[in-house]
């Protein structure tokens, strides 16, 4: 059965992404909102009111200074014999991410482990479960040094919007994000892991279905697919760490990336 | 400290979500690459050598068929032992989600059951863990009617893709996508049950970050990414089960979105 469709053009509004190109390397200190809003109008490209941009963690930690140099870490014990442990089960990752000193920035990240196997699942003082505690070697200049996340995402991304709308007069809700795995399905996705001025979960249940059924467990994770849409954009060896999503409808909310976050006691899986 | 971006305008590429609106309700044995084709050219939006279709699984499922008329189902006595559980657990889901005859089906489509706490997850016949083996109730015709998943979403995806070049005369990759929840975050994201045409898994293990070190560990899962961007687009009670993504640059592959499924044996959390 072959039908035709609609000959009524409906209208319905595109979404674009938007990299931002061309932000210098990010150092401790630098003032990332002025950075990102000067870059965006050398783009011609200027901020828009409604846009999301969306940044990748790591630019964020290197602003605020979330960076250790191992060669000032002293391993404790347990993150010698994390160590020695995760050698002998990888042994092709000597010398990164089996270092004790690397082991010992991340336990001191985490709040317990979750997994130590071949893969090293933490869950963080935020509440993030993810390798590494996201204690991160690439994109970092210097050969011994690490980022780890940024010490308060949601705060971070709090200050941002209000840098924000200083520089530009208007209302920019952001989303900082990071590269997480997860169970089930192979390869990284981005995430939020910091939120400010939009909904990071669309609660749906109640709503109807076009066909007026009601909706049923339905919340959508919107802050995750919004990060995840950027991260199309972002890549990961092409070094745009900034993306401004622009389009998206939303209303501006004071929900934070904090409550993506499943309470320990209601996972199946930790 | 504050630093000036650079004043070189970088000409980056920007990605666009456009939805495909006003599709008719897919019935079974429908022509979805005609009615998708039709639909974007009446919406001034052709599709382009490049773009990437992402499909809602309702839709795909409907075409072909994947409908089952609970009122023909008889429940076995684990679906009715299974249904008194949850029943028990979960009084308000009565009448849906804890209908014996919804759970037979649900028992019919899984391979096995990986937990039956507040939400039932199991492992379907394709590889997927997700809640209810993906048999939903919402956006379907008829009180009693649910649809099941793809019986091949690859397979299917591929079979789109060759009708999308007979019809448009250039290549367009397919994502077959679906909501599914994830373990340690709230919230349902779009991923990728099927894919064809385009990379699903990016593997830069070897490549070099833009600061030249070498990256670790870092496969992304474009596919996801993608279904999720498109999932922004699509949101879940408005309608838009088509959304084609422009702009992504990617190479042809014959890749499956079945190879992002981690096997068993490699999974810290099954």
């Amino acid at each position: 059965m072959r039908r035709k469709a609609k000959q009524k053009r409906v209208v319905a509004r595109s979404i674009e992404l938007i990299p931002v190109a061309g932000l210098p390397e990010i150092q401790p200190g630098d003032d990332l909102a002025a950075l990102v809003h000067q870059t965006c109008r050398s783009n011609r490209k200027p901020l828009r009111s409604g846009d999301i941009l969306v940044l990748a963690q790591k630019i964020v930690s290197k602003a605020e200074g979330a960076l250790v140099d191992l060669r000032t870490v002293v391993p404790s014990d347990k993150a010698l014999a994390l160590a020695a442990k995760r050698t002998a089960l990888r042994p092709e990752l000597a010398g990164t991410a089996n270092d004790p000193r690397f082991l010992e920035v991340v336990l001191q990240q985490s709040r317990r482990i979750v997994r130590d196997e071949h893969v090293l699942i933490v869950e963080t003082h935020h509440g993030f479960v993810c390798a590494n505690a996201g204690v991160d070697h690439s994109n970092v200049l210097g050969q011994d040094m690490v980022t780890v996340l940024p010490r308060d995402p949601d705060g971070a991304a709090a200050s941002l919007t209000r840098d924000l709308r200083k520089l530009t007069g208007v209302s920019i809700a952001v989303i900082i994000s990071d590269t997480f795995g997860r169970p089930w399905r192979l390869g990284l996705t981005n995430v939020a892991i910091g939120a400010a001025g939009l909904p990071v979960l669309l609660d749906l249940r109640g709503k109807r279905d076009r066909i007026r059924k009601p909706l049923q467990a339905t919340v959508l994770a919107v802050a995750d697919e919004l990060a995840a849409a950027a991260g199309i954009v972002m890549g990961k060896a092409d070094g745009i760490p900034a993306v401004i999503v622009r389009g998206y409808r939303f209303q501006a909310s004071k929900q934070q990336a904090a409550a993506i976050l499943r309470r320990a006691q209601e996972d199946l899986f930790r």
